[in-house]
């Protein structure tokens, strides 16, 4: 671990962000630095404070992989834009959906969004950019489940023995290294984020690539996205620490026009937690559970068969890559 | 359709069995006949209809094929025996496992176990006892939806232009093809079958074959025969009309030892229906859901995961085969 946790109840978030922008404007000195707004708490809450700090010698992108949410991107950019900060939209979907093409694995999918978009895109844009450093949304617990191997992050390197200036020609600054995600809500809601990004639901590195078991091709995104769009309108009041739909692979025999067929499953996940470690599925009442798989049998083409969560965590993850 | 439908309110079980006794009769007349038990209903009432009419010239097999419940063959002979019929236990394990070996697609596994069953299994011991014919617990439901398309039932041969005595060897009698599965019920209650028999829930022809997603060897029969004992165990209470449990193919992350690992998923099916035509999940309590899934990860090697449907039939189908 790079240094000791700061915890919620040590933070104070005014003398965080005066200690935190200070520390960012010695690092940058004069120069300019750049970074990645993914439109979680993390990146965002480091685009404001980066914005801060350097005003306009800070480059903020946000990068359209075309793995996210119902018009997400948009929504994002504008957000952070009307906080002041300056992002440009990039949009990259082509090359990501290219590079995981064929691959099956949550860990080669996982591989390739991370090769694709520190190797290729964001890569491109830093060098473009000129600029020598990079601000990232490390938080305290991304560190601590990658030296664990509980999951892979995409935005550890740095813990992983990567040199990040001699790799990538970059140096990675850390804001939030310190933080668990609770102080960085707090952090959000003192920098004047709206409550939408600072109280965000947890939302995986992956996007809706996570949601997928298998190929994640355009078409399996498009169904996934349109089934997660239920989910979270349909669960918007259940006060759940995270709800998600997951595309599976298996064909699942249905009934089509009163003739059998197959078709495709979803699996709800709806799950109580307080701290990501341990998570119960939320009792949601049965009304519920049947108005969300109508709406998906009606509205997601193909799909068939729909199930809910009964497993907690362990031995299930949260996620299904 | 080869006749009618007798509706239950216009059965007289005594009089239909006296009626089904006599046709028996008159078809075998002096010569020997053979029928296969499975346990279901409807063989065991044949089996019970033929013997009251043929006495010890009816000769019963159970052929254990692998793919049944905990303990099912031996329980389901015991009980026909203690109701006076003789029963002959048949172990075919290995053929059926061999027919269903590389065999994915859940059509293909279905034709392995008709054809294992009637061309390779029953065609030799109807061979070897020399009778020419063969009972068969047929009801009007399975011609019905084999004829529709909805599935195909492993027993329909004669309605689907298969002329069985040219290609088997052997003359097929249905004593039950006018009846639905409440009237077959009333005729085993008359006949003296125990009500775990006569009320048994409905179960699929391909048995555990139709609870698992994918090849159906040895193994993934084995898992999916401790997740449907389970399942059978926790919903007995529930008065459900039908609970199972469905191994699936997908790998799905999970956790063993606080380590990120991939391990197997179960999806419990209980359904609420009349007619098996339509179905909708039951409201389990959840602390009943809970216990499932407790159950399935920490009982099932393998299992990380755990699902409830909640989607209702069409599009659904209850069974996954």
């Amino acid at each position: 671990m790079s240094a000791d946790e700061i915890r919620l109840e040590d933070l104070n978030p005014e003398i965080f962000i005066q200690e935190q922008c200070e520390a960012i404007s010695k690092e940058v000195g004069d120069a300019t630095a750049v970074n990645a707004l993914s439109g979680g708490v993390d990146s965002s809450v480091v685009t404001l404070l980066a914005h801060r700090a350097l005003g306009d010698r800070l480059k903020t992108f946000f990068i359209d992989n075309g793995i996210m949410r119902q018009g997400e991107p948009q929504r994002v950019v504008s957000t952070i834009r009307e906080c002041g900060a300056a992002v440009q939209l990039v949009d990259a979907q082509d090359e990501f959906f290219d590079a995981l093409k064929g691959k099956n694995d949550p860990e080669e999918k996982r591989q390739a969004i991370t090769d694709t978009f520190y190797k290729s895109v964001f890569s491109r844009l830093v060098k473009a950019s000129g600029s020598r450093h990079l601000l990232q949304g490390t938080i305290y617990t991304d560190v601590e489940e990658t030296i664990a191997g509980i999951k892979r992050q995409h935005n550890i390197l740095a813990q992983l023995g990567i040199d990040t200036a001699k790799e990538y020609g970059y140096k990675v600054i850390e804001p939030l290294v310190r933080l668990r995600k609770p102080a960085v809500r707090a952090v959000g809601k003192a920098l004047g984020l709206p409550e939408t990004i600072y109280n965000r639901p947890p939302f995986p590195g992956p996007a809706l690539v996570a949601r997928v078991i298998g190929e994640a091709t355009r078409e399996r995104i498009a169904l996934v996205r349109q089934a997660t769009a239920i989910v979270e309108q349909e669960l918007a009041g259940m006060n759940a620490f995270q709800c998600l739909a997951i595309l599976h692979q298996d064909r699942i025999p249905g009934m089509r026009n009163g003739k059998r067929d197959y078709g495709l499953q979803i699996e709800v996940r709806c799950w109580d937690s307080k701290d990501a470690v341990t998570a119960s599925p939320t009792r949601l009442p049965f009304e519920v559970l049947e108005k969300l798989a109508a709406r998906m049998t009606s509205e997601v083409p193909g799909v068939v068969s729909v199930t809910y969560n009964i497993a907690t965590k362990p031995p299930s993850t949260m996620e299904a890559v």
